[in-house]
């Protein structure tokens, strides 16, 4: 049997929430949601569980081939330890990949949660048939993943890719810079503007340095994003020095929605 | 005759002075040097001629295998065409590849100025041994490149690598807030600070993204930043978010001084 023909169940943990699918012949079959419980790691642990076994339970307790799982921070792809999770503290040091492996007695893999969707667009969404792409997430923190001729890009230290960490005011980065206006974008003008500017700027960075085909924008803050999208990429394009990547870069919303990151999380079965 | 074996030009045009080399054999027979005339194409067209036949000469006017030429700006590899110089606004539009051939009657290859360091001290420097590494030049502009797997990568329009475009104060870009620092460092304080932190600031930003195993550091203002290398390090050091990689990661120096980038423009012949 075919690896895609088997049950993968697919986590993508983040700032706000946690989602998960259970995957299966390139279908999300049943998918789950709970909000991520920051206070104690034991709680987080036993909600986690408690969703993945839901899933589990809905196949009828069959056999599960696989879990991927991303996860917002730093990681230790190798050991599968959490080095350091920004906006989800209680993870720090925690070795996640061990833990699913335990509890579930199945292959397990992770990633970054921005590279998890990334791959998902690139496979099954918006990035389907280009080679050079950015994700960008803006959610509650603001991610990022890097394809480079079709593979993912990970770096020396599996740290690539950390697009919100990006300083584009004076000590302040995208994320600082970005993440606190989405909130405020409803009532404020001025919000909105700063919103623009952050992000085009943000963006033109990425562009001049790595000069993709395509960047695709998602997280939950994506819809925000689209409803702003000409104004940002007009604030782009004014830092984009090269005039071809200016009039060819695609800068879209992912189609995947939300399930986007717990889909390329089944997807590392696929690599 | 192997490549190698024959005499190959290189040129390294920039914003101040044109450097090229006569080099065969892995080694520089002869070098030459002028300042870049600014103010007419035809008359940096007749100083640059002129440079290239003394070298040639200089062989008792041999027949020469390649002419390789770096120019800082943004070029249409294929073509040869110059899109855009910031620092040399003279070449824009300019084909100098096509006026290479016709002048000189030899295979012609052009890359970025800065992608030329790199090359250099890739292949001949301090980046041998190395596979994921990010040249930066400091000189009339701040220029970039980057090595991934071994290979230079050039981006979805052979734009990528404009490490100086990138804005790290508010609509400032590291090129405009370091250059200017440069010629006051050996006077101000402030300006030693303000450039530690500038450099610092893009080094992190780059860090961030691409998680290289090396930065080489090059361009006429290269001994300067040498001097101030550890407090470079500090600033962007405060920025890194993975700690693998602000560990890891190696920031010097060049070793090829002066004609790396003539070098690196010769070695595209060995591509």
């Amino acid at each position: 049997m075919a690896v895609n023909k088997k049950y993968i169940i697919g986590i993508d943990i983040g700032g706000s929430k946690i989602n998960a699918i259970l995957f299966s012949n390139g279908k999300i079959l049943k998918s789950g949601k709970i909000p991520t419980l920051k206070k104690s790691r034991k709680e987080f642990l036993e909600k986690l569980e408690a969703l993945v076994k839901k899933l589990i339970s809905d196949t009828g307790n069959k056999k599960i081939f696989g879990i991927g799982c991303g996860v917002a921070g730093t990681l230790d792809l190798k050991s599968g330890m959490i080095l350091k999770s920004h906006n989800l503290k209680i993870l720090d040091g925690f070795n996640i990949k061990n833990w699913l492996y335990k509890k579930f007695n199945c292959e397990v893999k992770i990633d970054n949660d921005a590279r998890c969707f990334l791959r998902a667009e690139y496979i099954f969404g918006a990035g389907r048939g280009y080679k050079n792409l950015i994700g960008i997430t803006l959610g509650t923190g603001v991610g990022g993943g890097i394809i480079i001729n079709g593979k993912m890009f990970y770096g020396a230290n599996d740290s690539a890719g950390e697009l919100g960490q990006m300083v584009i005011d004076r000590e302040k980065d995208l994320e600082t810079l970005t993440v606190k206006l989405v909130r405020k974008l409803k009532f404020s003008k001025i919000a909105v503007k700063e919103f623009e500017k952050n992000l085009g700027t943000g963006l033109a960075n990425i562009i001049n340095i790595i000069d993709p085909e395509m960047i695709i924008i998602g997280g939950g803050a994506a819809k925000t994003a689209k409803e702003n999208l000409a104004k940002v990429e007009m604030m782009a394009t004014k830092f984009i020095i090269s005039l071809k990547s200016r009039k060819n870069v695609k800068i879209i919303i992912g189609k995947l929605g939300e399930n986007a990151g717990a889909m390329g999380a089944t997807a590392l079965f696929l690599e």
